[in-house]
């Protein structure tokens, strides 16, 4: 029998337990493809297991429920497109790595699809992605205040109130699902040039 | 054998026909309820039929099936929030209506994340509500962009150009869109206020 080995003396996973957590990765990666072409309901664990090598049943071990496979797919969806945002920050103000971020979903659109249904699908309190959409919601919200907060403290944008602030960060969220939700309905729409529009008005609505 | 008569001389509908359309309203307006208040896969035909009065057989029957329904709901709801749109047309720009709006979905809420729900996931083809959702975004779209151009034209909004008037339509969907969403997932957000203020800056951001 094998004794998993959560952490070696220099803090790095090892053995069985870090073939575990690359295994999971494996599986989030693979399952991101396949929920991200073929939808939630669309997308099945088999499909996942003849990609990834394996059994259904293996993958249900190791996340439980395919509830819980997709919020590990929506979480490593939010690392990937938190990091092109952060990515966004060195330069001018915080918006521009949002614009970068449109470019992202345009090419990754089955996963847009994926994620603006679940937001509004998990509204309700009995839905599997309820407390990681609102955790998400809000976390996104005080980050982006957080970022008109720097950038008008910054005086790349005038002084602007607190109410003022939390209106701006809605106002972004809500013309980043907008916007995404025009897209997905209909892929001629222009998503990158739209926002990246809107963001003008933004810097012109906030100029010193 | 009684023979369905579509109209009569002064072409109101008459007997069979009119009672047929009466059935049809009653099913559909208690079946918006019905899906307010579950969602649409919660929601049942039998709850439906329990409510009406009937069986889930009789309503099928009307309805070919439950996402006909479904639609015929989404159509229902899209003439009641319409009607609250052109009301606010009369006084001021055209904008307040949508304020009004926000005040019907707080009170609506059901629908609300039931419409929202539908829009993300109807973008695959193969949903049911595909067409119904591509064609109500892009006459949403089409009126929004008549309503800034008259506000434009009569002096209510500075000159905007064809490519001004798509954005601000654009935006004003997506800020609708996405401020409702942040108001199902998380009720305690004042999607009224928040919206009303929305609707300042785009006053003065198109101000003569």
């Amino acid at each position: 029998m094998t004794i998993a080995n959560p952490a070696s003396r220099d803090g790095q996973p090892r053995g069985p337990y870090k073939r575990g957590i690359e295994r999971r990765r494996q599986v989030v990666v693979t399952a991101t493809d396949v929920f991200g072409e073929f939808g939630f309901r669309g997308g099945t664990l088999q499909q996942v297991a003849d990609r990834v090598g394996g059994t259904p049943a293996a993958i249900l071990k190791l996340f439980g429920s395919k509830e819980r496979l997709l919020i590990a797919v929506l979480d490593h969806w939010g690392s990937v497109t938190g990091e092109i945002v952060a990515r966004g920050t060195e330069e001018r103000a915080f918006l521009d790595g949002f614009v970068e971020l449109m470019n992202y979903h345009v090419n990754h659109k089955g996963l847009l699809q994926l994620y603006t249904t679940m937001a509004a699908e998990a509204s309700t309190p009995q839905h599997p992605a309820h407390e990681f959409m609102t955790n998400r919601y809000r976390r996104t919200l005080e980050s982006m205040r957080n970022g008109f907060r720097a950038a008008s403290e910054g005086g790349h944008f005038r002084r602007l109130s607190e109410k003022q602030i939390a209106h701006e960060a809605e106002y972004l969220l809500a013309i980043l699902d907008g916007l995404e939700i025009q897209f997905i309905l209909n892929p001629a729409f222009d998503l990158e040039t739209s926002f990246a529009a809107y963001v003008d008005t933004v810097y012109e609505r906030l100029a010193v």
